[in-house]
């Protein structure tokens, strides 16, 4: 979030300010996915990143359309928290020597950013009912839902056999 | 995760370094958990935090247990995405004039903690079945299962009126 002096005075502020967090995350997203597709080894990891990446151009669009309906202009602020998970991401893809054990960390790093939006996407439907934007709650809940389910298929891609090679 | 060029060479060095990434980051949480009992004003919420800051050091130990378990001696590296996710929690309750909007987004800043804790603790867990040490495994689940909990505690302070009254 950025640095201003007392600027959200409601909990709409708030919202707005969530909202603009994780444009600004989402964006980010944006360039890091194509250089993790570029770095995984396995043909299903490439492929999983690449649509990944198709969903998350999805959530941009998504979000200019909850900051319309909600009367805002698109903005993003910055957010420390995921340029810290996306710089961890570009080391460690930067210290792995093997390359089974790279995709086993881009898996890793991959699911910190699901929970990353995970838990924001959470907070913003759960804020977006409280000031009465049902509408709003409907679009971020899609977006929501598709974290939860690239989380599960990264899961799912490590348990069935990116880590058994790895080790 | 620190700068270092690839010094991770097997999926045991990968293992030793997500410990070392979130020994950082426990310890990190143990000197920002004090702030945040002091900036929220609703007494249940207060009360959660101090809970929430004895668990951490409980954490912190129990890594130390899993470093002697792992016969490698227990070490901190640098972890962006702690850092930032914590800069955005001081940033934001330093931001918001409101003390019931401030209590909310509060909990938003928790919830972000744990689920950074969740994914790298699910992460380590997998891992350490992976490399054979279902021992390792076992003590790291203890702490993944106290990181949802306090996630799910988070969401029903949330739910059961701190957002209401925010807005």
């Amino acid at each position: 979030m950025g640095i201003f002096s007392k600027d959200i005075k409601t909990f709409d502020d708030l919202f707005v300010h969530q909202l603009q967090d994780i444009y600004y995350a989402e964006k980010q997203l944006v360039k890091a996915l194509p250089k993790m597709v570029e770095k995984a080894t396995s043909p299903k990891l490439k492929q999983a990143f690449k649509s990944h990446l198709e969903e998350t151009e999805g959530h941009v669009a998504r979000l200019e359309d909850v900051f319309r309906m909600h009367g805002t202009k698109a903005k993003a602020v910055d957010c420390p928290a995921i340029d810290g998970i996306i710089e961890e991401a570009n080391e460690v893809a930067g210290d792995v020597a093997d390359k089974q054990v790279l995709d086993a960390a881009l898996i890793a790093a991959a699911q910190a950013v699901e929970h990353y939006e995970i838990t924001r996407y959470g907070t913003l439907v759960a804020w977006a009912k409280q000031i009465g934007r049902e509408d709003c709650a409907d679009v971020l809940a899609k977006t929501l839902n598709e974290e939860y389910a690239a989380d599960d298929k990264l899961s799912e891609l490590a348990e069935s056999g990116i880590n058994r090679k790895a080790a």
